[in-house]
């Protein structure tokens, strides 16, 4: 068994962003020399998620709008209490997920045609972490 | 390490529709000779989901019914000034999720009594492929 | 390859739950002997879910609030009419996933500085399963 691990840290400029970072994933399963496997991609926080869609800046813009609606910023969560202002940023990240795991087949990072994979930042213009882990054989 | 990797087409005759893969799943996890491992099953388009729930016909068409409502058609959706009309498939994928990953268990994909795979489609009508990927040992 | 599989059975005191396993999978991960690996983390149940977050009670009660808030109870799902009353709990685990996988760097679980991982009971008060696995090297 191979494995190869990586870790990447993002300070976005603004609060909410969503990163393409299909590339940096290609490039951690090349270096790998893992012909048939899978590949974790995982955000190491919780107001931060992974996912995988189309690198299409209107979609980006009705998602971001989409996932505001659906988990508002609201003054009022209980979470609040503790002196944080990011209630809004873990349900997001709830709604989109931490994480998603890709499949490596003959060598190379086996994603449909529109597939790219994102980071997308709930509450950034800080140091946040993603792991890159790839293994198999 | 052993590994398998299957793809399989499919081709809704409806827009969206739920297809029961447990089946599809478990044969390639049978014929893996995997004992203990992991089975990635993905969809590998950006407007269909793949989740585990139970095969009752009512709960589907509350699921359908709920993730309208969630996450609508629309025609303003700035993805649609691309010419695509698709806008809420893409978000349903975001909500269900385009992956699951299952255990394999002395030979066998290791469900719960009422788990089964679903494939969802959001934009159907032509082919669109799933890939399901076996690794273990 | 190395792999270790545990379940853990819960029945929770209220109907829906939030319980703090992340000790319970990083025990599988050191038990397991795997350097390098994923583990995987699954309700077996579909009215349940697994997810990663932080160990706050203001949090998860926003968390509980807003699930009920998308997926909220309702007399007239059509899953009810089976004689079923958990339609609300079907939704909700599709809302929050079943499943996370995590990674394992160097002998342990290999988290953020504030990810925990939780079971989410959303129909509880009777037996249910879940089972960690972990494969690596």
């Amino acid at each position: 068994m191979k494995s190869a691990t990586e870790y990447i840290t993002f300070k976005t400029r603004k609060h909410r962003e969503y990163i393409n970072i299909t590339d940096s994933v290609a490039k951690v399963v090349a270096g790998s020399g893992i012909a048939e496997g899978m590949v974790l991609v995982s955000a190491m926080h919780i107001t931060a998620g992974v996912f995988v869609n189309d690198a299409e800046s209107g979609l980006l813009a009705d998602i971001d709008e989409w996932l505001e609606g659906l988990a508002p910023y609201r003054d009022d969560y209980r979470h609040h209490r503790t002196g944080e202002t990011n209630g809004d940023a873990h349900l997001k990240n709830l709604l989109v997920h931490h994480q998603v795991i890709l499949p490596i087949t003959k060598g190379r990072l086996d994603l449909g045609p529109w597939q790219q994979v994102y980071y997308a930042e709930f509450d950034g213009q800080r140091p946040k972490r993603l792991v890159i882990k790839a293994m198999g054989e």
